[in-house]
């Protein structure tokens, strides 16, 4: 099947792309700029992956989120909270319906490129806390995906599955180099180890008994 | 009700408007320049009815769509079609899931706008040969975006049973002034008369039996 792959640059896009290139052909890998803290760190972590595959990268620059929207993932958000990522105040890094845009442009652009279908590497640790997360969000999303294109576009969510930790085990299989991922939402230079996604990514290679290749910030 | 209305600039949004501000308190007017070659003379008129009705108005570009999209609509595409709207040369003016786009962002802004309701113009005689105007398409559209958000978001549709004359005839009681509205694809100075969208505007004034006030350009 013929595929766009939503890659932000964390540790699930990146494997889900390359398990995409073996199983599909990918039209390409589809990145968005909204704004956030981190996305000027994931990013080009989502390129270099898509370069070492021979796959087209695409960034979307959503501009108007910064502007409208309200979430401390944002850059003109407040404070990225620290502690675990299923804690009540990682409430306030939920960017509103941030997942239904994406899949929204990501159909209207694998329609243009003639693909049929989209890989989105959501799992079953997803977070009940985001609402566009929870399955009574994405059967239906993909649904009116499906009726809303000529090409009846197909969501593939090859690890609804998988735990994170299952995630990171595939993509030590595939050789994914997870050195060159980034999750931390501050985006500073470093890894800040403290961020709900620096605590689910270090549990995530714990869980699967694999080093993790992250630098951290010093402890302060 | 606190709603969000998208509003293009077009007769029906333009109607949806200010009938929403009769009967709900509207947080914004919400409009997209997605890149097609009569963006420029529609929002212009969106912007006008919602300074009209004191109701704050927003942009949102979507500067990717025109570069990576494929559709006659776009200015990077080719010419608008002439003819009757439900003709099947009319089918390249379809931007890939424009609809679930402009949907998917709205509700993220109204929920960044504490707003509970998205308002949408869609009608009766909205096009099969739109796929994202299919009801198939709209109802879990509209069950995505309640599950996708906290604030359980409608999608209201209150034109979904009328004809566009029959939008035309309560605008005309609402006292819209429609010379204050543009419909035409091609997006220059006047309306040219002969593409899809002028042909239905024309039609729906003669259906409604109201006069048509729009200044067409003249037979060449």
């Amino acid at each position: 099947m013929k595929v766009v792959v939503l890659v932000s640059g964390g540790m699930d896009s990146v494997t889900a792309l390359h398990a995409a290139a073996r199983e599909h052909e990918v039209a390409a890998g589809l990145s968005f700029d909204y704004g956030s803290k981190h996305n000027h760190r994931e990013i080009p972590y989502a390129a270099h992956h898509c370069g070492l595959l021979g796959v087209r990268h695409e960034i979307v620059a959503l501009d108007f989120m910064d502007r409208l929207f309200k979430s401390d993932l944002l850059r003109s958000g407040g404070e990225i909270p620290e502690g675990h990522y299923e804690a009540e105040n990682m409430k306030q890094t939920v960017v509103p319906f941030r997942n239904g845009i994406l899949l929204a442009i990501a159909a209207g652009y694998a329609e243009s490129a003639g693909a049929e279908g989209l890989v989105i590497a959501a799992h079953s640790g997803d977070h009940a806390i985001y609402p566009d997360c929870r399955e009574e969000f994405m059967q239906p999303m993909a649904a009116a995906i499906q009726a809303g294109t000529y090409a009846s576009i197909e969501v593939l969510r090859p690890f609804i599955h998988e735990r994170k930790e299952g995630i990171a085990a595939i993509g030590a299989r595939l050789g994914v180099d997870f050195a060159q991922t980034w999750s931390c939402y501050k985006g500073r230079t470093l890894h800040c180890g403290k961020c709900g996604t620096c605590v689910e990514r270090k549990e995530a290679f714990a869980l699967a008994g694999l080093e993790d290749p992250t630098e951290y910030e010093p402890e302060s």
